[in-house]
């Protein structure tokens, strides 16, 4: 969000030029965590019982795909918002859980800029296309978004 | 996602047609949940700080966006998903977090079905496209998504 200018983080807008790829990782999904997540915000049954979860394409235990989102949130932190110019974000697109996600699992994943362009009506701000991907330890895709994310420019127009 | 069919699960496709509303909650944002939450998920300051918060446009400690979309499934499970047949999502579009959602917040919302039809590939699914809103306790916007849900056919075609 708008938290005023702070010399100490590191990343701006002019960090994060189209092709910019960002790692996102590794996180391996930690089994009682996935049940603690699902218990509180998802409790469908294939995201709780192993027993209920085989009668399903899942096959076994599965994470929530809101879960997997949450991960990807911390990693996308620890990669680098954490110490980024944020502006906050509008929202995010195109959330697809593609493949499901099973405690022990390792995810790892990939932040790339599909465009950027500097905002017309403020000056010390730039927006930033960019697509998440996150891969388990299969190479499989697990989860993607799209969204915009607004940075302060580190020169401002 | 595909659980055979369950005859003691109540919803079916036919039971969401066009302009049907689910309500929602309610559902009051506890500050500890959101601590914890925000600690594990998204430790953006203004999500673990009220001297942090103040000094964004949030004012106060708010909630990560991915906690409300969190407990947004949760009130979606509650209010229908648990007793319906089910065959899950491909996805969810055009997530947006139009306003903070701060401890002590009361969420309500609404499922409202946009189009619903009959899958071409499989006979015994039908698709339903909907949107989801959440409300805060003074009527305000604070969380919307669009999304295709995968549901049985009672009778199938």
């Amino acid at each position: 969000m708008n938290a005023p200018p702070n010399a100490s983080l590191r990343w701006a807008f002019e960090d994060f030029p189209v092709g910019h790829v960002t790692a996102l990782g590794p996180h391996t999904v930690d089994r009682a965590e996935v049940l603690a997540f699902a218990g509180r915000y998802d409790p469908q049954p294939f995201h709780l019982d192993e027993a209920a979860a085989a009668q399903t394409p899942f096959g076994r235990l599965a994470a929530s795909g809101w879960h997997t989102a949450s991960m990807t949130m911390r990693m996308l932190c620890d990669a680098y918002l954490l110490d980024a110019q944020s502006l906050g974000s509008p929202g995010v697109d195109e959330l697809k859980w593609p493949r499901p996600v099973y405690p022990g699992d390792t995810l790892r994943g990939t932040l790339t800029v599909l465009a950027s362009r500097e905002s017309r009506s403020r000056p010390d701000m730039g927006l930033i296309h960019q697509r998440t991907e996150v891969f388990n330890q299969h190479g499989e895709l697990v989860f993607s978004m799209l969204g915009w994310q607004m940075m302060r420019r580190r020169a401002p127009g």
